[in-house]
């Protein structure tokens, strides 16, 4: 038996920002498992099998590549970005727990990634050059109240945040409600940024205030990052200012 | 003047972790300048002049750096993990501030990177599978009592918490008092696991609870993490338990 399970992070867009470890995975995989839109950005090797499914099917996802190991075979499942990060890499834990005990004798690793808010910070400049926080928005899976509760304390504690799926298709209020809590404990002269698309194509950034910020921004594709009371704007000629938090930072 | 400066991460440890276009950046630069430590992991191309420095003199690198690009040149600066987490990207951007108004015109861009706390929790399972926090240790650049009031409200906020730089040779009680803030706020069999040196020869990977955890382990190769109270352990047979945090989460 020398099948084998990758849970490999794709990167936030091309293969610019793939590492050489996950593309090698990619091209050893007879059987590459994933949400839908991950998949059509890669190029299969010849004879793999593509296990395309829709988002919010991460755990039956999960153990139908633990099956096909279990079977003998090579197998990746792919997330976007980093799958550690709000990515398949838990999903895969969780059923590798609930399932056979078999499973947890697979030969098994996960392979680390770029996560979106590293790529949208390098654009920016340095906005989590100092202590931050990643926060999921999404209430699918935990109660809105511990969501409003973490964004309280951290932005008591001046983290800077990186809020990752602030909307979806069928969740548009989240980041407006998360503004909203943000605004009780920081200035609204606090940075804001909306990065979409990060890498791809249609890439968009916008630098702004917490008191300005429109959460109507917000798609699927958004990650919004909010500064600490450090956080900077270099402005430049021309184009978008850099934004910065410095290495250092006052008492809070 | 067709100088440019790019602000790249190596990534945790080797070749396998870093992406294409950092090494493109790295294989065009005229000059590259970083920590000693950092250049010896890359193999510069020939007619590259190299400019090590030590640790501690971020903000006069960053500024050679950008002397070097105004003077024409193709510069890279290096940092280890990614350089926009507690790398080079901030110190290039202070420096970029206080310098003369002709240093915003150049051509400056950050590439992201694997950052240590990815690598770290892909060695170990998906213990940021779920909200968290990056704390810097070091007080070199922030006043302590900073650090504790952040490491309790991201404890009282139940974030899974990375903590980063938790010792160094001139350091050794930081992580012995951040435990001793965490236990305050956080049960003794919360999860805590010490990764150093990820990825490379001298690896180690330890997993303990946070009321058995002992700071001694820490040194400047050293992550820590400290799960949430939803951090799980999957026991396996003859290797070390796997650690994920599931994907939803209870209130808090």
């Amino acid at each position: 038996m020398s099948g084998w399970l990758r849970v490999v992070g794709l990167g936030p867009a091309g293969a610019e920002w793939r590492t050489p470890e996950v593309a090698d995975a990619l091209a050893d995989a007879q059987h590459i498992v994933g949400y839908h839109t991950y998949l059509r950005r890669i190029s299969p090797p010849a004879g793999a099998t593509l296990h395309g499914s829709d988002n919010g099917d991460e755990l039956a996802r999960a153990r139908h590549a633990l099956e096909l190991t279990q079977g003998g075979a090579r197998v990746v499942v792919v997330s976007g970005g980093d799958a550690g990060v709000f990515g398949m890499a838990a999903a895969v834990f969780e059923a590798l727990e609930g399932g056979p005990p078999g499973w947890r004798e697979l030969d098994v690793r996960v392979l680390p990634a770029v996560t979106a808010m590293l790529a949208a910070a390098a654009r920016l400049g340095a906005p989590l050059g100092h202590d931050f926080c990643a926060l999921n928005l999404s209430d699918n899976l935990k109660p809105w109240a511990t969501i409003e509760r973490r964004l309280a304390l951290a932005a008591q504690a001046d983290f800077v945040l990186a809020l990752y799926n602030p909307a979806s298709q069928a969740r548009s209020e989240q980041a407006r409600l998360a503004f909203e809590v943000l605004r009780q404990h920081r200035a609204p002269s606090a940075i804001v940024a909306f990065a979409s698309s990060v890498g791809r194509a249609d890439e968009e950034l916008h630098i702004t205030t917490l008191g300005e910020a429109d959460a109507t921004r917000a798609d699927m594709r958004t990650l919004i990052l909010v500064g600490s009371s450090s956080t900077r704007r270099i402005e430049r000629p021309g184009t978008l200012p850099w934004i910065y938090t410095p290495r250092g930072s006052r008492a809070v």
